[in-house]
């Protein structure tokens, strides 16, 4: 599959903005573990994902991550673009989570074509409003959702993403995905593991009780 | 001042579009308290403030709130007009804080002219974009900043807001604002008059050393 069969609103475009898109579009493969953006003032552009898996986060000055979203085979990441758009300003980091290639649109070009197309323009927007809704949903469930039920939610998560129940994951990992510390997941899993819903080894977790996990998550 | 002075980008729509918006606009007042919005499907449209204040926050199911932002004099809320904007999936409640006035564009209007006029389209882009700016920038607080800064930061800016730094509010309210527990508030307040920085009395809060609550908050 080529560039404009990934890309969601191609033909929406004119042909104009199509061929301009095109010329300056970049191809780009990185590592699992690449920092594409570090939150700086410059950035790369505008971001559709190939194959692989990337993943947005929070960093706080004690060195705490929350994982805001993550952006899979073709989704369109417009936070390596924020230096075009002075509303969007916050610090936010994206990684490759796996390796990774994609296309990158430059920052300018994306800034000029949304000032002249319209099919930019509100595919932008609602771009941004899924982000702000994800968000608004990952706010409420750290303020207002017990830890039990976001860490089942997690787990469950993390085992569809992988296809496996057994998640090659280290607490610390699972910590900065959640926003919290290590004890506090150290001890909910063992928790867990005395309900007999996980089973712990070094460096993993073993979701043995699915069932049970999905009843605590409880949605 | 009249709507048109009051709207934003009124001089970079097109006539057509102003004459379509000043058809449907409607000028409506309410008393503090009253609720414009409840997170049901139905919305009113977009929204501007002549005068007063609203509030927009979210509700728990068990009754507990978090203010997410407020709009001002001439600020616009488009929370009101989700109902057209199916990447907005959120339930927010806007309330008027103040007696208010304001002008309403019908959501379908702004559905339509989203689709017609890259004026709107960008400049709700730009709305949405820095409320999301904002709401990261919460949850940063939220997650990672402790309480006493978020508390002396919340009282300083109420005090701003009011004109007064004798502020009639009660702890449940400030519990409210700040999506945590009356007592969580109640403690850190009677922390802050041992140290000489407000002065408690029945239903308000007298900031004294507002130069103490500043150094506390650090920023």
């Amino acid at each position: 599959m080529s560039f404009s069969e990934y890309f969601p609103i191609w033909n929406k475009l004119t042909v104009e903005h199509q061929r301009r898109i095109l010329d300056v579009t970049d191809f780009q493969k990185v590592k699992s573990g690449t920092i594409l953006h570090d939150g700086s003032p410059e950035c790369l552009g505008m971001i559709l994902v190939r194959s692989g898996q990337l993943r947005a986060y929070l960093l706080s000055e004690e060195g705490r991550e929350v994982t805001i979203t993550r952006f899979f085979e073709m989704d369109i990441c417009l936070f390596t673009a924020a230096c075009v758009m002075p509303s969007m300003q916050f610090d936010i980091f994206i990684e490759a989570e796996k390796d990774t290639e994609f296309w990158v649109i430059p920052a300018c070009m994306i800034g000029n074509l949304m000032e002249e197309s319209l099919a930019i323009a509100n595919y932008s927007r609602d771009l941004i409003s899924s982000h702000f809704s994800e968000l608004m949903w990952l706010m409420e469930q750290i303020m207002w959702r017990s830890f039990d039920k976001r860490l089942a939610k997690f787990l469950l998560e993390e085992a569809a993403l992988e296809g496996t129940n057994s998640l090659r994951i280290t607490h610390e990992k699972i910590a900065n995905h959640m926003g919290t510390a290590r004890e506090v997941v150290t001890r909910m899993l063992r928790y867990f593991q005395g309900e007999g819903m996980v089973k712990l080894t070094r460096g993993s977790v073993d979701l043995v009780d699915t069932k049970k996990l999905n009843a605590l998550r409880g949605d």
